[in-house]
């Protein structure tokens, strides 16, 4: 699924999944790292990585990060990106996180939408750099 | 420092540090998170805080995130903003990080020009939701 995806086709190797296999041994070993799937009928369809951080600011908040949300084609349009955000959205207020954040590359028009319509404000601007 | 600052003033209790105590307590213990601060003359000027997250896309890439940045005002324009977040990039990239990224409230458009100068892209749209 990663790769299945205008962005994600440049940047993934299905081919070769030992990196893939390392970074989830890694992510799996750390209480602040929530990688989930979404099955339907034995096939995973969907993916959300939340990821817990601890600060300082805002009286020493947690805030949340929500990263690599994906749908498969085949289960778009079925509510299931929602259902994923919304478990997130749960999830980060039984952890005491004060705050969900996500970035949305500025080309993906339609994402902008969803997540308007889920709640969220696009109140930032989000800045990457590659190193 | 958190609270000098037309956001920080709002969200920031100064004269009750007990709930920064804990988070700083939950910050030290988890090897991701890296707080920093810049003394001159025995004082903290500056903080920043960058967070390493592991992930599976980009071939199962580390990226970093930085948080937190304030520069107290008897420092400013005196580059130890630029040197922050020069010392986070280096950090992000020792740790072998592919990314490193941000996000700055839509209102802060000096910040803007700034990270645009150190080299950052503005290439997305940052998505909060308070809880």
């Amino acid at each position: 699924m990663l790769a299945d995806d205008p962005l994600g086709a440049r940047r993934e190797t299905p081919h070769d999944l030992a990196p893939y296999r390392t970074a989830f041994a890694r992510l799996d070993g750390d209480v602040n790292q929530h990688l989930v799937v979404a099955e339907r009928d034995g096939r995973t369809v969907g993916t959300l990585h939340l990821t817990v951080i601890p600060g300082l600011s805002r009286r020493g908040a947690a805030r949340a990060l929500i990263e690599a949300v994906r749908v498969h084609a085949d289960a778009r349009g079925t509510g299931l990106g929602t259902h994923l955000i919304q478990w997130a959205i749960a999830e980060a207020r039984r952890q005491d996180c004060v705050l969900v954040q996500l970035t949305s590359d500025a080309t993906r028009v339609d994402a902008h939408r969803f997540y308007e319509r889920l709640g969220f404000e696009a109140s930032h601007l989000g800045f990457k750099m590659s190193l």
